[in-house]
């Protein structure tokens, strides 16, 4: 790994007896790679975010019953300990349901990876297409390469915006508390060149209000049929102040977030996270993910197009 | 310092030969205090966050002031040096005013600091008798006994809603980057033994619409004359969520914290600190304070009683 664009197997790849990941819990201070030799080993770096993103851990998963079915391992096992490991993106389940199904799943998970990269290429060029000029980009999260197995979603948006001329700078929410904004968000930002400042998720609002912020660019970990999006802690958050302030708040995932067997919002299981990841003190709440209601979000950019978000789920 | 209430002489006190305070820097995990030989230090030790809140720093550096003239120190310079610490809280400066003129600074000081307590048992008791019934309240930073010289104002009400059987617990919004409300906020809950968790910044918005927020309830560094209200980054980003989510926003600060000769929020000067406290890798923005328009606000509590924001100003 070195400055520039990150190679896709770079952050998660298939070699013959692991699953090697670039380890996102050491990033930005060290990069380092993780290998892991089993799919109860792949789970494990899903769960404890060594890979996270919704749509990384899905290809992370797929990679991981791939290993399983070739080492011979009990698949049935290794798939519902792969989909057990987060529950709220659907990417994972939906990812592993690709490759269950295929006569050679590495060929089938290598597949998807290369899909889903070649989809945030499309998602990005759909999305830049709405910025106005020289404007600054809010994002919260990480919705990079690193999330995505490669270029990015929103982060991709931000990037063919910057490559365009129209994205002048990025605004990175930190992302309590684990901070993938000020660690991952800036890391690739910093890599590829584009100007950026780290705040803390606090200071959208004011900054908003000054006239600093032009418009807010998330992912998706699930979206419901109605359009209602489950997206990291502080999306909602984010999605009221842009209205209040009147910006417009892009969603950029591919339409495998989407899912159709979930109804609204209110049906995403949202993932409550060990409390010492906020406080090891003091007893603390830790919800991971919250819902942003369909009429709070501008528009949803997939692979097919930007559309208002009651055809986007169409 | 043991549980229970915070003694205001184990907060700031004046000594013979120096200022003693308690390190706020240092909390929850070490309670250890600071000597400040001289008005120098004093400033030192505001400008560091050692002691931090509008009226801690006000009685602390009247304190500075006072100790600068009982060793025969230049005390225009003490003035300059404890006036300009820090920027946006009119606190600071009110209370030198106070001591600059009296005959015994030192016991012009004490007086202040024992009023200034007073002063928050009556605003607490005005501030209690908003709150419904079995509340949740949200507070943010830290407006309690540390911040206030004891007692507190914001948490002050919370402790006094808590102990007529009207609040149930508090809600503490971390607070980054220093985390005042996860170190100070949440120990002092503690000591009281008031229920309470710690919340990142961000899942305010998700708590609000899911209905475990039932008012937020936050201090003032200075209150222009319109009734804008300046306190700590975050703060007016909680006060578009509570108005969103049709829940009352409540002010708790002494009738000093008002500044007459600020017309309205936008003639406070808003400290920017250095980045490195947001980010010591990357590029990062660190306001420290924002400004909640008049017309997000509920209710405006001095020690003169629960007001409408015009009211509480005129």
């Amino acid at each position: 790994v070195g400055r520039g664009d990150l190679d896709p197997s770079s952050i998660v790849r298939l070699e013959e007896d692991a699953v090697v990941l670039l380890d996102q819990r050491r990033l930005p201070d060290d990069e380092v790679e993780l290998r892991c030799g089993s799919a109860a080993e792949v789970a494990d770096a899903i769960r404890t975010l060594a890979v996270r993103g919704a749509v990384a851990i899905g290809i992370a998963a797929a990679y991981g019953y791939a290993l399983a079915a070739a080492r011979g391992d009990d698949v049935e096992a290794a798939y519902a300990a792969l989909a057990g490991a987060r529950p709220t993106a659907v990417n994972l389940r939906w990812a592993l349901e690709q490759v269950r199904d295929a006569s050679d799943p590495a060929a089938a998970a290598r597949a998807l990876h290369c899909a889903e990269v070649a989809c945030c290429e499309r998602m990005a060029r759909h999305a830049a297409a709405l910025f106005p000029s020289s404007c600054t980009v809010l994002t919260h999260c990480n919705a990079g390469a690193l999330a995505m197995g490669g270029y990015g979603s929103a982060l991709g948006a931000v990037r063919a915006g910057w490559e365009r001329g129209v994205v002048a700078r990025a605004l990175v929410a930190e992302t309590r508390p684990l901070l993938q904004g000020a660690r991952l968000t800036a890391w690739e930002l910093e890599r590829l060149g584009i100007p950026h400042s780290v705040i803390i998720d606090s200071a959208a609002a004011s900054l908003m209000a000054a006239g600093e912020i032009d418009c807010v660019v998330v992912g998706a970990d699930r979206i419901a049929a109605n359009g209602d999006v489950a997206n990291k802690i502080g999306t909602y958050g984010l999605a009221v102040l842009a209205r209040h302030h009147e910006l417009p708040l892009y969603v950029v995932a591919p339409s495998s977030t989407v899912d159709p067997r979930t109804p609204t919002g209110e049906a995403i299981p949202i993932e409550e996270r060990d409390p010492a990841e906020v406080s090891r003190r003091f007893p603390a709440r830790n919800p991971a993910f919250d819902v942003t209601p369909v009429h709070l979000v501008t528009a949803i950019v997939t692979e097919h197009g930007a559309r208002a978000p009651a055809e986007a789920v169409a």
